[in-house]
């Protein structure tokens, strides 16, 4: 009998199909491994070719050379320039698309993703994520800082030079809306954090841990909406990204490697988007939202019920996937 | 500079970017035509292997041999036996994945695609809707019926003989839930329905209209989620599918033949999805809601930003695409 998980802190509703599920092993990727350069002159990312990007607006150096550089992106879907100018006409609602739109270069290497970096590499792109993301809050025609990771074609990449993107919104988007007023009324009615409690059970359950260490949880969450569907989950609660502690970023860095190390060797190099999820204000104090990631891997297709319904069908268990992830030697 | 629109219904802001953008034909799939021949041995769907399939539930049959024909999903995402339990433990909250999965097989033929079969045939298809979408209702188990049909690869579908699916929910999805949540407040502040509101500017502007009969209108929606999003609205307030009059049902099939007929020879026959949107009940009477048919066509990619805001970056114009739409001559 197939069985519909509620999400507790979206109350999205998920099936859960065991006839079309697969063995976790089944959603290895079929890909074949390509032999990818550690340098492309064609590679706009790539050290060297730093003339083929817009002008630099941060860096980091190391021995006078750059080891994480952040430029805007050529192809920007908003405009730093301009007037934020509302209108509204009858049905015709909009604003001007003013905002941000860079492009986080994780390495000068072409090919030195983020599961082979060493650890400290990586803590210098998360603390290039945390210096850029508090920036961009500076700008007061931005109401909403996403940051996000596309890895691999089915994710959406076109560059596969290790990146990142930071977008400053002039909105705040009606999803994440929805979301904070959810989190909002449960606080209300129960005087807790959702977030705080749904971690607290994950942990009790520890059946979809996939991995704990002092101030993380990596976890497949009980209602995910597709396969290996990971959340990264910072133990203290803040609600801002920009509120973790060094010590918690060192440890970021640390478990972020670890679980795309995971997939990795266990999936065959999968596709996926990383997504950080935090509270729409550069500081916070909110008592009602967590900041936590969200690795989204893109192993399966919606279709016509997905787009029609907003639900998924998740052709696997998280607790089989949790288990499948913890065996993966790294 | 780029724009941001907001749906006027859902509420949900799009990004316009014509940094990024393409003209219309740009879109045109880049896919070689395959004879597809009108027979395969192994399709479950064709005339004479019906063995193939699970048993029948309904057809309609002319001259002795079934046209349309309705069988249960093979792999169903939810099942008919068992009972509607739910539960709630916590942050795990479930029911059981009671339901109905059907599909609908538009013909005995394996290459007849929508935009090629005649007028009747697609009539017999809709009217099939209907009858499996009132059967579904009579279900104490089911809050929600979905009808959808995948086309391509890229939209979803596993099995390239023409069909539909039915699926019957046990619960109300919570993006339908917002939907009308929304339409009902809109109603209450206004005193008419959001949808006949939408409506009646889309036509007086003109613009993003592709056709318009006597009883329906295509348009490119204002703030369209993606290129050539389209609408096809029933002029008449109704907020259920199965209150459509003979003569809609009628009108309805020939404005959907000359729709999927201007996709296939203007973007070279692209993978899309069909999505009835209908109010949760058999029979309804409310006021503040109105059915109609979305298509989405599966011509870009989403990634990491779309999945961490639930916003869209639309590469292209409603008012370009319909004027492209309009300008193609079936």
């Amino acid at each position: 009998m197939p069985e519909i998980r509620q999400n507790f802190i979206t109350k999205e509703w998920v099936i859960f199909a065991p006839e079309r599920s697969k063995r976790p092993e089944e959603f290895k990727t079929k890909k074949e491994r390509r032999e990818i350069p550690s340098y492309s002159s064609t590679c706009p990312f790539c050290k060297g070719n730093e003339h083929l990007t817009p002008p630099e607006l941060f860096s980091i150096k190391k021995d006078g050379n750059w080891i994480v550089r952040v430029v805007p992106n050529k192809f920007p879907a908003l405009e730093m320039e301009g007037e934020k100018v509302r209108s509204l006409k009858g049905i015709k609602r909009s604003i001007t698309g003013v905002g941000i739109h860079e492009v986080l270069i994780e390495t000068p290497i072409h090919n030195l993703f983020i599961p082979f970096m060493d650890e400290k590499q990586i803590l210098t792109v998360l603390e290039t994520y945390k210096v850029r993301y508090l920036e961009a809050w500076k700008n007061p025609k931005v109401e909403m800082v996403l940051i996000f990771k596309n890895h691999g074609e089915g994710a959406g990449t076109s560059l596969e030079h290790p990146h990142s993107q930071l977008i400053g919104l002039p909105i705040i988007p009606t999803d994440i809306r929805q979301r904070l007023w959810d989190a909002m009324r449960y606080y209300d009615e129960n005087g807790e954090c959702i977030y705080c409690r749904n971690l607290e059970e994950e942990i009790r359950d520890g059946e979809r841990v996939v991995l704990e260490t002092k101030n993380f949880v990596v976890f497949i969450p009980y209602a995910a909406c597709s396969p290996f569907h990971t959340w990264i989950f910072p133990k203290n609660h803040n609600c801002s990204f920009s509120d973790a502690k060094d010590e918690e970023m060192k440890e970021f860095a640390k478990v972020l490697k670890s679980v795309l190390l995971k997939f990795y060797k266990g999936l065959n190099d999968p596709d996926y988007n990383i997504l950080i999820r935090s509270y729409p204000a550069g500081k916070g104090v909110e008592k009602f939202f967590h900041w936590y990631v969200s690795i989204v891997l893109r192993l399966t297709k919606s279709a016509g019920f997905e787009l029609g319904s907003g639900m998924f069908i998740n052709t696997s268990l998280p607790e089989k996937d949790a288990e499948f992830l913890r065996s993966i030697e790294i």
